[in-house]
């Protein structure tokens, strides 16, 4: 924080708190000071909890309830003025994740209360304390992929002509609630023929017909921790076209993740499965971005689909991947992917759970 | 969008996209130009299906992929070009969603994009034309309510000693689900003891065990339309305390929906509450905000809990709006409330669906 010139973080987000305090909360609320113990933003509901559950003293807890804002205002007050002077002569800065959970609406009443702090994004502090997993967060993810595995059981099982996408999604959103996913980080995506071109495409209203494909696309999240498990399958025999498509992104999942190792980046993957996609005759279709860091937010750094400047980033040993993220689409003809997570070793990518890729239904 | 000072909204969000366009998509993109037809922004996948349903050439498609972005900028340019000086000297203005669905990182990333223009919400212009509903939305935000009520009656037979509180989420969400949900727009929240003090209190991990209260809040969603029904239970004879909070939110709701007539103000309708909470003795355990708007979005103006201006708002014949949101705790005892979702008409509050109020397990 003192490097990237912070006064104090604002944590807003589930997925902060967990990793900071080991639990979570409805609405969880924290500020980091650059200097000094960290202080929880409480109801007063939950003062006795909280401070049960840091008993050491290090955590001071407001318990205000009308007055939360302005306790952060003059928290925040007091940390900017305790602040040395900036270097470059700026603005005092306070981070605050800024991505797709953080609503706008929040953002901008934060900077309309604090004119004086300019508001940036926590990631270049938070990113590099979260990317490399210890065993315990491994162990959560494996659970919450194994949990995914289940999901896509069952949506196999069901995938015949005359079902309807929404039911399946249904049946394999309730399986894995009941065998300890808390819930999801996206919809349960059941995409049908057309609709399998599109990255996420619509739960289809339509009932299957002999002949389509369909990609399941299951993101169980286990105490936090995120899963992403994708499989594509066919009603039926798949015909020349289909079967290129599988077969393609078969060989991308059967050898990019070798390449998995330590310094390696999205834009090196990418090209190992351009190799491929032209070895099909498909390498024109092929869309950049070909995993994305995943941990307890479901698309962390690296996620090149979202910021194109993240396929430059390196991998590190440790860091938690997907293989598999976007769709290889013919137009007429439909998409397809494989999409499983990996830990990166020096070895090459190790699958956190593994699962059969199996089309043909 | 002419009052406003306008050149276009940018739609973002799925509860706006499906407002105007009648369908939904998984990225819901499209510029509303103050002047002239809408420009919806797809993925060439999408274009033949787009084109089909718009057959009438008064919608616009972009197809590239990697240019969607510049695109957008490119279109915002000659909008703003073509719009009169602001009578106030101010710089060209663009209306968007800032809400909660509206990720703060696709705003800054927007306003780094498009520095000439200052990014507005959007919301003066669309929440007028969406606050009073038709019948055909009140159809569904009737079935929606239906079905909340259905995942109601499976929670309330589940819950007893023992049994976990996300057991009880898993089952009522299958339930709904089944019915025809197609999502929720919290998750399902059931808050045992304690945790019933807080608004939206974690799942309980520990069981439930006899005497504790309980809230169950379900949230389905019917083609985007949002239902709100929540309920209190307590497992067993209810102590003194419990009784008290119990029979003063059956006072509040049995009352306070008769005035839901055009023109009220949450203002008005909390003080109603009030006075039945004093005759409980439990004026000072009261938050203000009583209700909420609700539609596409599930909470929309007026939104007092977010939003403390909005509780002088209003409230205009053919609105829907829930009443019964704040939770009404002492501190030692728990929390109580039971909300459901009214239409405003001439005649006071007309309940979209009935469901019991049947505390005592």
């Amino acid at each position: 924080m003192r490097e990237e010139g912070l006064a104090a973080i604002v944590v807003m987000n589930h997925d902060d708190y967990r990793y900071l305090f080991g639990q979570d909360r409805s609405q969880p609320r924290a500020i980091l000071p650059a200097e000094g113990p960290p202080e929880l933003i409480a109801f007063s509901a939950e003062e006795p909890e909280l401070r049960a559950a840091f008993p050491d003293g290090e955590v001071r807890v407001f318990a205000s309830v009308g007055g939360q804002i302005h306790d952060v205002v003059d928290r925040l007050r007091a940390l900017v003025a305790r602040q040395p002077a900036s270097p470059d002569g700026g603005r005092p800065k306070v981070g605050m994740q800024l991505w797709f959970e953080t609503p706008a609406f929040l953002v901008d009443l934060f900077r309309r209360v604090n004119p004086e702090v300019d508001l940036v994004s926590s990631d270049p502090v938070m990113d590099p304390v979260r990317a490399v997993k210890d065993p315990g967060e491994i162990a959560l993810m494996r659970e919450a992929q194994r949990i995914a595995g289940l999901g896509m059981d069952r949506a196999r099982e069901l995938l015949r002509p005359g079902v309807r996408a929404r039911d399946v999604a249904t049946e394999a959103l309730y399986v894995m609630q009941r065998a300890g996913a808390e819930g999801t980080s996206t919809p349960v995506y059941v995409n049908v023929g057309p609709d399998t071109c599109m990255l996420h495409g619509r739960q289809s209203p339509a009932p299957l017909e002999a002949g389509h494909l369909v990609i399941v696309d299951l993101t169980p999240r286990v105490d936090g921790y995120c899963a992403n498990l994708a499989r594509t399958f066919v009603l039926g025999k798949p015909d020349e076209g289909q079967a290129a498509l599988l077969d393609a992104y078969a060989g991308i999942v059967a050898t990019v993740p070798g390449a998995l190792r330590p310094g390696v980046t999205v834009a090196e993957l990418d090209r190992l499965a351009r190799e491929v996609c032209a070895r099909h005759g498909l390498e024109r279709y092929q869309v950049q971005g070909l995993g994305h860091g995943i941990g307890l937010r479901f698309e962390e750094r690296p996620a090149p689909t979202i910021i194109p400047q993240h396929r430059s980033v390196p991998l590190a040993e440790g860091m938690t991947v997907t293989i598999g993220h976007p769709v290889l689409a013919v137009p007429g003809v439909g998409g397809a992917r494989f999409e499983d997570v990996y830990r990166v070793t020096a070895a090459g990518g190790e699958l956190l759970a593994p699962h059969p890729i199996d089309p043909v239904i």
